[in-house]
């Protein structure tokens, strides 16, 4: 069996023992496998921020890393569990939609719900499957264990509501999905879209009504201390500030309209 | 030698280089192992913290684990530097109680008192001994030196004194020990001792004097908005709030009385 | 070829999935590596900060580490990526002084200027360099690809400007360039230095025109609540209070000014 990496992904933070034990289980059952932190620090139960984490960041992962995802609402309630496989990857998390950009992405090949109790600790805490269920699932996987054991098949799963750019004749309208810690107000207006919008025309932007005088390529394109647009590491369209931050700058944050008009 | 890992809890913070030096003595001596971060966002100096977030996790680590706890407010002082064997479990840490919870659970085989200078680095920081004595000790048994090398047997060492609940005819009196990322209040009321207490009666549960409703077995259980009581994953008993932050709604923290009585 | 550790260093936070990401690259070019995190807490763009906390945990890491070294205000821009040997280490980052205090320490044998593309990822983005070009960069460093293949020598590089102690025959004049979690305000005044200017008189030493009254070996020496001055663990003077924050306490920070005078 090839080396297994496994990349973690909740809502735990990190001064709480949760993460700890979750890598406790993982390691307790694989001991050879290389566990890597995506973010422990997604805001206590936010879903939507979880997904596009998640979705921003598993293609850069090496083929067969298995993606174990706790953000859980829902933790002990009936929504289930997931073990899905896209052919280059394979994810464990409740089904809430955590996992939807993701198969919105690649078509997941196998879906089951996870069930099996053989694959899961012997007693299963209502307030912690993350350590007690998911984790054990990921752990096995990486021992070897077909998704397909674990579970019957599924064919449908909670599907994320994620704001999607309007687009008219003359106007483009999205909005802001993500603040990272540079303060950058990341919008769900990806370049694709942009750029069949635009064609060739002269475009105005906007951000909560105020206008964003330069579109640049680069941070450090536009004088300090302005606002300005640029498409970020995930080729969305996001409002920065030189050397600051356009989220505090700017009193803005996730939801915040950004408005494109054409000329 | 089978493969060793390293499970790190300090409270170092994660902004600073501290964690960092430690993690490279620990592969400049091991460079095979693994190391794994279960928090160094313990409090400054806060034993109890420690003494806690390592008692609630360590069971869920892979047998032979090492565990370098550095939590040390008397650091360069005459207090001791303790290597410990609970069978299944090493530890390295100073002798402040940060392991007697650890020790509660499992009578340690062995420990002795870290005096050893040739597992320590040639110069001994005053200031940082987690980097110059405790994380070499840690590396050096991964790589396979037996802990009674590192220094003589003691058979005494700092018990921290953690509040118990007192039981009587009709109350339970508890406090809360551990505020979590989610706002959890968790006390030190244990599942068992809870239903000892209970056993068929009915209860009423308060918290700081403000009656808890609802005794429920998972968050979801409870309606959004209300406070309500369950066990968490460490199955002691907690007052939370679903899809929020109960510590924060009540403005309450560490050292909170709870009171249970039975009709 | 030899086990390869990676080290990384940035200022991305740990909330964003960047760190992640970069995590995911350097997998897949080299799965067996073992990837430690120094620390992804520099304050955004603060180069001075993170030249700071390389230089004073490098020396711990195994010879053979690779640094990832990613604090970029200048992303995208003109500046260059550097590749450096410095013989026991291998380091890479923006050419922007970020490894200056180590290139002080120890001269690096080769420098190269990171512009071989077949080294990037197949599409460099203009405002994550850290991910496409940085990353893949010490990936394939670790895979065993020579520096020399990455990009031309280069004899010169950004030295970033780390205000230096004044040394009078009277007066040593300093000041603090860190604070740590624990509110230690640290100092440019090494220990040796210090040594040099006050053989074997006695001396005042104070803080922003404050007097610190005892300057003791160990935080426990002090009396609770008393501030004092200490040399920590990089061997560098700091202004600390004993079970508390002396940043906070004094209301100082970076820049504060520290006068030692000799009797």
């Amino acid at each position: 069996m090839a080396h297994a990496t496994i990349a973690l992904l909740t809502d735990f933070g990190t001064a709480d023992h949760y993460a700890g034990a979750l890598k406790g289980v993982l390691l307790s059952l694989c001991p050879e496998a290389t566990l890597v932190d995506i973010t422990h620090e997604v805001p206590p139960h936010d879903v939507l921020t979880a997904a596009l984490e998640l979705a921003a960041c598993y293609r850069y992962f090496p083929a067969g890393t298995i993606f174990l995802v706790v953000v859980d609402p829902g933790v002990g309630s009936a929504r289930r569990g997931l073990v899905a496989d896209t052919g280059d990857y394979r994810f464990v998390a409740p089904d809430n939609g955590v996992l939807s950009l993701v198969f919105h992405d690649t078509r997941p090949r196998k879906v089951v719900d996870l069930t099996e109790r053989r694959y899961a600790r012997p007693t299963v805490s209502k307030t912690f499957e993350g350590r007690d269920r998911f984790a054990p699932a990921a752990g096995w996987l990486a021992k070897g264990i077909e998704l397909t054991a674990m579970g019957r098949p599924v064919a449908q799963w909670h599907v994320l509501e994620v704001p999607e750019p309007e687009v008219g004749a003359k106007r483009l309208t999205g909005q802001v999905l993500r603040v990272d810690r540079f303060g950058n107000l990341v919008t769900n207006i990806d370049r694709r879209r942009f750029e069949l919008f635009r064609q060739d025309a002269g475009i105005q932007i906007a951000i909560d009504g105020r206008a964003v005088d330069r579109l640049v390529a680069t941070y450090a394109e536009a004088p300090a201390g302005e606002v300005c647009a640029l498409f970020g590491g995930t080729d969305h369209l996001e409002v920065a500030l030189n050397g600051g931050s356009a989220a505090q700058s700017l009193g803005l944050g996730r939801g915040a309209g950004v408005r494109i008009d054409r000329n």
